[in-house]
């Protein structure tokens, strides 16, 4: 049970030689979901040999082009390769028009699926047997929307040994597993504790991009496993960040700090830093599990039980 | 003097992990034209380290993806830079429509000159001091066109020693330099050979892609010093080429011979070719002095001295 981010892209608009504009690959259960496609992706998605035919659902955070610009290419390209899944893509109305009008005339060998995000609320996009996508508003120059992957609550995992020894039927193993007790021989009560094991925790994973220090947010973002937060600046250009409304390393570190998240990770880094070391350094003074992301690195959310 | 391009992209429709899509510099005296803007331009830009402001022309040769996608991107980076100089893009009507859909309500920092190709019409686009730039048509699935650029006709060398050996005043010097004689104290006759070197050749280098073979280009392109063409395929899937009205590494090669070129280059390869010194080795079968471009190498075509 796969639940994970690869990171394509974590340059903010200014691509540098050695960084791409933003590109997450979440992959739940091998079910692929990208988030924000910037200018290049498609070529990251091959460097990388991630999945690319596997992508069924885009999510887009807002209509910066470092954001998007990737899209038509991908689009293009899941033609060319003959793709026949529809593709769904989830953003805010203005990129329907510019998809109608940069494919107009094209012959696309499957069909877009277009999911508009409304401004300025929180809503869920998105459910299948694994995870829930939920969306809630960032506040950047445009409208902006983070979103918040999450697996749905788990049945109770049963012990091995229970089947066997207590003659399980189906029905039996499903009322167990949702934490009834079971009565043996029609009056022995075995309670729930004795069959089961404690289920695995519902894991999460939320996209922060791009937004002023908001911590409104904290309240979606409670107990997150890992919240990746844009962080633009170090705070020497504090005032450049709340200007062109992104957030310093130490303001990522403090939404961490106060949602309880286990893993901060940061990214959109300025052109100007040429070793992210430092915005790293400087988040982990608030927040110490952060990570600067690099590249084509895999971010896993390991399964743990929950305890009784 | 510089006369080169350097390749940033030489992929087909679907980039590689380690190609990109259409995009050539050419380098005119440190005048910058850029030819075809495939994603990812202005991060193989960088990556080289290339004059990213002094571009100020750009000319694209057909509306398909591969070949202009990366300018939207390019065109918000400029404006995050400041830049100030007008840009000037050459292309086919319908990049208008794209640009005036993806720059709705964008504040962009300088103006864009839009000048339209015209289909099916051969036709000088621009002019300086130095160069022109002229257009003729290609053969694929849409309107494709190519560019030519060639230097102006170059004045005669003056001999470094004529000045002071005859006295000559700045109406001398224009009149000898046009190829006049000179007579010296009014009666004696200096023949021009004695006063002038060979002036240099006009250089000349052309962008080709993408194409079916298509002969009758070949009146265009006489004694080019630098020939780029489009080599998709290998002659394997010559039928391939013909239908989707590209070329193999062969024709290009013809088109070369037949254009009696000094040097050939191939590129806008198939993702198919691992290596494509199989495209190159098949292509010097019939013109030797062949090669496929490398991404982020110069080509530069030298001064040489016309023989009298």
């Amino acid at each position: 049970m796969t639940f994970s981010v690869t990171i394509l892209g974590s340059s903010s608009a200014l691509p540098t030689s050695k960084r791409f504009p933003t590109a997450h690959l979440f992959n739940s259960n091998e079910r692929f979901f990208l988030i924000d496609c910037g200018e290049g992706t498609q070529i990251q998605l091959r460097r990388f040999r991630l999945r690319f035919s596997k992508i069924n659902h885009v999510f887009i955070s807002h209509l910066h082009g470092d954001h998007y610009l990737g899209l038509f290419g991908l689009i293009s390209s899941f033609s060319l390769l003959g793709r026949k899944n529809d593709l769904h893509i989830y953003a805010h109305a203005g990129l329907k028009n510019m998809l109608d009008c940069m494919l107009a005339g094209h012959n696309i060998s499957y069909t877009l699926v277009f999911h508009e995000i409304p401004e300025n609320k929180a809503m869920q996009l998105y459910e299948d047997k694994n995870i829930t996508v939920t969306t809630f508003p960032l506040k950047h120059r445009i409208a902006a929307n983070a979103f918040l992957f999450k697996e749905k609550k788990r049945d109770l995992n049963l012990r091995k040994d229970a089947i066997p020894k207590y003659n399980l039927s189906i029905k039996d193993i499903q009322s167990i597993k949702k934490g009834n007790d079971f009565y043996w021989d029609a009056d022995k009560l075995i309670k729930n504790e004795q069959l089961t094991l404690p289920s695995y925790k519902e894991r999460s994973y939320a996209f922060c991009s791009d937004t002023a220090f908001y911590p409104k947010i904290v309240e979606y973002l409670e107990n997150v496993d890992l919240l990746y937060h844009e962080a633009t600046f170090t705070e020497e250009h504090r005032d450049f960040a709340k200007e062109t409304k992104h957030s310093t390393a130490k303001q990522a570190a403090e939404i961490a700090k106060q949602a309880k998240a286990d893993k901060l990770l940061i990214g959109h880094f300025s052109s100007r830093y040429k070793n992210v070391k430092e915005l790293e350094n400087e988040a982990r003074e608030t927040f110490n599990n952060t990570e600067a992301v690099e590249e084509g690195k895999t971010y896993q959310v390991e399964l743990t039980r929950k305890i009784k």
